[in-house]
């Protein structure tokens, strides 16, 4: 996986347990894919004004130890397959020290602004099996 | 003001304080405000399905006593006042034993939904003047 | 599983795709366990209290039809297992038509205030057997 | 006032009118004062470790442009007023092109970690006023 983000965690992530609420996490996902996507040369951003849109239709996370207000998290991401119309992500976020916080994944669907199912972008898939390549190579 | 709504404080509105966190407030205005323009006929989806939003344009909010977690509060709205192509609501959130948990107002504007400044919808208007006249008498 | 609360989409759940954002499904998750376990006789906030806390170990969810503003969302929920210290719940999300609109689980660990992983309450066991056999029943 | 953070708008942040959701911009608020306290020598952890929190009493916002998607928005902040147990953060939020997006002020009361009110602490004190200086003479 890559490294595309760093974040600080804010009190508005936070709940009364002192740690970081679970939802928010898929937060720090949203903003691990974005910053992927940027880095392989099509922000998501384009793909909104080019009529698509990338809804989630699965996730999944597991945690392994608790995000604390003011801590940096290192967000890592990878595209884990594209075929037709889906792709995944996986996502691994750690504490700035390594302690790895969580680890997960989202399913998308390619569809158009009025929600029918697309075949991805030529562009991307190509730019996206370079990143599987280089993913398989990094296991 | 009127009683429009309960709700209760999740986990997710709560920070590492132990209490809500004072952005989330605002949701719970906009409960109060979504509540009584259903109550008094026009909701807000009626509103956007008919091409017209209400941004918001100042807000502001006084904290009396912290929302805990699992406390129900209990929210009330009302109109202050509504002029052209403007309108304040002013909210009071409560628990659910009396005590008064915060205070504050929304002035918000009528635009299409591209933006523009719209005068507001003629039959939301005589709605609001009965509000506004039965708010002056219960003061 | 038992319908256990209502919820109302709010703009604050939706995000510029015009549907409720991803994460927020897990808030209303949330709503759900919190609501089965007060109707079980246990609120989250009694464990709290008794200085325990029910950390979520792993969530997954699977997203079926997009839920909008101001929809009225019917949670169900259910314990699906629980044994020693861990417990997973079930959830169903539809839109008050009953269209299903996104169904996931959580697991918990039971821990003390200082996160180690502690057995659940007897009293609480006892509930939630009664719980997985009208469970079973249902299905 | 100072820029001390850049943070860029997710979808999370957005809602169905497509623009970012007004309780949001609070969020951003935190950011705000949290790097500016932290360039000043006394981040908000530092505070809490110490036993001190800094509720918010009263907040305020006047929005004036739309925040979008993907925007990166540069968060200023300065502390306007410091007297004994109270403080006010002003913020402006601008988008990277300097157009500008909202302004806001926070009023905090500095309590022990039971909501006791209590004095600023004396070296904070002394950060802050040379914080003042500077504002100032920078208006």
């Amino acid at each position: 996986m890559e490294h595309v983000a760093d974040v600080r965690v804010l009190y508005a992530d936070t709940d009364a347990a002192g740690v970081a609420y679970y939802a928010n996490y898929f937060r720090w996902f949203e903003t691990g894919r974005a910053e992927l996507m940027r880095q392989k040369g099509t922000a998501y951003r384009d793909l909104t004004e080019a009529g698509m849109l990338l809804p989630v239709v699965e996730a999944s996370i597991r945690y392994r130890s608790p995000a604390r207000y003011d801590d940096v998290i290192k967000v890592y991401a990878e595209v884990r397959e594209m075929r037709g119309a889906r792709i995944t992500f996986g996502y691994r976020l750690t504490r700035s020290d390594g302690k790895l916080l969580a680890e997960g994944a989202t399913l998308h669907a390619f569809t158009d602004d009025r929600g029918k199912v697309v075949r991805a972008p030529a562009n991307l898939t190509m730019n996206t099996r370079l990143v599987d390549k280089s993913a398989e190579e990094g296991r």
